[in-house]
C-alpha cells in the first residue's frame, strides 16, 4: 500500500481535494526525514487521487532526493524566490481546496498558496492530519520510551547533585547537561526547573535565584529521541516540607494515581480529567486547581489527544498522554506530577517509572 | 516614549489599522519574555492609535501579568476554548485591517482572527515588522558575543577530542554537551557534524557513520544565550586533505576573505554576495556552488538581511549577517566556511573569532 494511502483517503473523507503537508511531526511521520524551513517554504500536495507534488528550496534537493519521493518537483532559488513554485505547482494540479495542518503551516505559506490558486478553499485541518498520529505502534511507543528513559536517568542524577544555594539556571544547565549526556538528541521543550513562588506558575521560567531550604522544586522536563518526546513533571523539596507542602503533595500524588487508575480504552478524554480534577476538587486546595489534567505526547510534545471535561475524544488502545495534575497557589509554591500514559485495551501502562515519593532533597 | 510607539507607527505607514504579534522574537523583543503557545493562541494587538489589546491563555494569565502589560486582556479556557476571546477582542477594538508577522504566526490563528474579524484584511508585514530588529543595539551586539563565545569554546573542545572512528553523531553529542556547559541556554539550531559526502550537503543530518581519514568534517553549529543566536560554519580535515581539497578549502577561504573586505554600511546585500561568490566563480570549482552568501542573524538564525544577489537592501551600521560561503561536491565533499559579521560606518567587524586556516585533526 502506498505511503500516502492515508492521506489520499483523509482527502476524500474531508471532501477536499488534496491534502498538504509542511515540514513538522507529519511530515516527517510520512517521509522519515524533517527539514528546518525557515524562511524557505517546503510543500508537500498530496490529492486525494493522481500524483503527488512537491515544492521543495533548491537548496534542499539532494537531500529531498533521498527520501524516494513519487512525484513532481517544483524547486525555487533564493535568488528569484518562491512564487514561480507555487504558480508552477498550480499549473500542474489544480486544486479547488485543500487541507492544512493549521498548528505547522505559518501564514506566509498559506499566503503564497492563495496567491497561487485564486479562490482555493484553505481547510484548517490539523485535528484530522495530526489524527493520524493518534495511535502510536510499537515501534513508536520504544522511543517515547527511551525519550523518557533517558529524561529519568538526567533527572536522578541531578537531584543527586542539588545543595541548598544553586539557582534555578544552574539546575537547569546541570539537568540540560545530563539529558545530552544520556543520550537525547534534543530537548523535547525548554524544561522548567522552578523554586519557591516560581513553581507556582505551570509555564514558568528558570531565574537566576538560588534554592532555599523549604522550597518546593518543580522540575517540568523531557528529551527527544528517534524523534519522540518525553514531558514529565516531578516536584521535591529541598531541606524540609512544611504540613502544608505535603498535605498538597499527597492531594496532587492521589489526583495522579486516579488518573492511572480509571485510564483505558473506551472511555473518554472527559472522563479522565473530570475524575482526576475530581480529587483535587474534593480537597481543601479546590482554589489551587488551574490547568487540565493533560495532553497528548508523541512527536509533539503538546498534541491530541487533549485530556480535559468537554472533550468526547474516546481513548483507543496506542494512545499516549500525559497526566500531570497541580495545585499553584499564587506568591506560594505549587505541585505539579506529571506522567506519561500508554492506553491499553483493558487500562494503562505508565510510560514514566520516576517514584514519585514525598522526596526531601538535602 | 511609550514601548508601543514604533509599532503604532508602522502600523500608519502600513496603512493598516493595527499590527499583531504573537510569541517569538518580534514579541519578546518587545515584551522581554516569550512565552511557548504550541496549540493555544497568544496575541497582542497594538493599533495605529487607542489602547493596545491581548489574547491571553487563562493557563497563562500570571505570567503574563509580570509583563506589564498596559491593555485589556481577554483570557481564554482549555475548556472553553479561544473563540470567545478572540470575538470579544473583535467587539472591543473593530479593526479592517491587521499586519501579521507571516512566518512566524500559524494559519490556525489567522482563521482565528478571519472568523473573529469577518472581511479583515490581513497583510503579511513579516518584512517590515521584523525590520526593527535588523540594526542591533549595542546589547544586542554584547548577547550575540555571548552566543558566539560559548559555541566557539564548546567547538575548541570538540576538534581536541575527535579521533578517527568516532561517529558524527556522537561527536555532535560532545559539541552540544559543551555549548550547554560553556553557558548556552539553548541551540540556536540542530547543529550539522557531516564528516566525507555527506559534507557535501548543506544542510546535513549527523549519521551513525564513523570518520574516515582524509573526510572532510564540516561544524555548523551555534548556542543561543541572552535570547540571541550564533551560527558559524568551520570545515576541517581528518589526517590527512588532499590536494583537491587543500585548494577547494583556500578557495572558500579566499571567497569568506572577500565578505569581509567589502562589507561595509552604505553597499547593498548584493554587492556582499556579488563579491564573495565571484571569488567561487572565478575558480575551476564554480559548478559546486549551491548557496547564497548569507543571511541575518539575531534573535532568529535565519533573518533580514538576506545577502544575495538581486537583494538591494543597503546594509546600514548595526546589521549583522552571516558569511558563509561553501562549494559542494555531491558524491564528494563539501567545505564551508561561515562568520558572524557586524556592520559598521566603515567596514565591518567579525564576532566570529575562531581560526580559519586550514586544520588537519589528528
Amino acid at each position: 500500500m502506498s505511503r500516502y494511502a492515508e492521506y489520499r483517503a483523509l482527502a476524500q473523507s474531508l471532501g477536499v481535494d488534496a491534502v498538504a503537508l509542511v515540514p513538522g511531526p507529519n511530515f516527517v511521520r510520512l517521509m522519515k526525514q524533517d527539514f528546518h524551513s525557515h524562511e524557505r517554504p517546503l510543500l508537500l500536495v498530496i490529492p486525494a487521487a493522481g500524483p503527488v507534488a512537491a515544492i521543495v528550496p533548491n537548496l534542499e534537493l539532494s537531500s529531498f532526493a533521498k527520501l524516494g519521493f513519487e512525484g513532481e518537483v517544483f524547486d525555487w532559488m533564493d535568488q528569484s524566490g518562491y512564487a514561480g513554485a507555487f504558480a508552477a505547482l498550480a499549473r500542474h494540479i489544480p486544486l479547488g481546496s485543500l487541507a492544512v495542518e493549521g498548528q505547522v503551516m505559518r501564514v506566509f505559506v498559506h499566503h503564497a498558496l492563495a496567491t497561487a490558486f485564486p479562490g482555493l478553499k484553505i481547510v484548517d485541518a490539523e485535528r484530522e492530519i495530526s489524527g493520524l498520529r493518534l495511535r502510536k505502534t510499537a515501534e513508536e511507543v520504544a522511543a517515547l520510551e527511551g525519550a523518557i528513559r533517558i529524561s529519568e536517568l538526567a533527572l536522578a542524577e541531578v537531584l543527586d547533585d542539588v545543595r541548598i544555594g544553586m539557582t534555578e539556571t544552574q539546575i537547569e544547565g546541570h539537568l540540560i547537561q545530563a539529558m545530552f549526556r544520556h543520550g537525547a538528541s534534543e530537548l523535547a521543550f525548554g524544561p522548567i526547573v522552578a523554586a519557591g513562588e516560581n513553581s507556582a506558575l505551570p509555564h514558568a521560567h528558570a531565574r537566576d535565584v538560588p534554592v532555599q531550604p523549604g522550597d518546593a522544586l518543580l522540575f517540568d522536563w523531557g528529551a527527544r529521541h528517534g524523534g519522540f518526546c518525553a514531558d514529565i513533571t516531578r516536584t521535591v523539596f529541598v531541606g524540609h516540607a512544611s504540613d502544608e507542602a505535603q498535605a498538597v503533595y499527597e492531594t496532587v500524588l492521589q489526583a495522579n494515581l486516579k488518573g492511572h487508575e480509571v485510564t483505558r480504552a473506551g472511555i473518554t478524554a472527559h472522563d479522565v480529567d473530570d475524575a482526576v480534577t475530581g480529587v483535587l476538587e474534593a480537597s481543601v486546595f479546590a482554589d489551587r486547581i488551574r490547568t487540565k489534567t493533560g495532553h497528548g505526547l508523541g512527536r509533539e510534545v503538546h498534541e491530541a489527544p487533549y485530556i480535559m471535561r468537554g472533550n468526547r475524544q474516546l481513548l483507543e488502545p496506542g494512545m499516549v498522554f500525559t497526566n500531570e495534575p497541580g495545585l499553584y497557589c499564587i506568591g506560594g509554591f505549587g505541585v505539579r506530577i506529571e506522567d506519561d500514559m500508554l492506553v491499553t485495551q483493558d487500562g494503562c501502562r505508565s510510560l514514566t517509572t520516576f517514584p514519585k515519593g514525598l522526596r526531601i532533597l538535602g
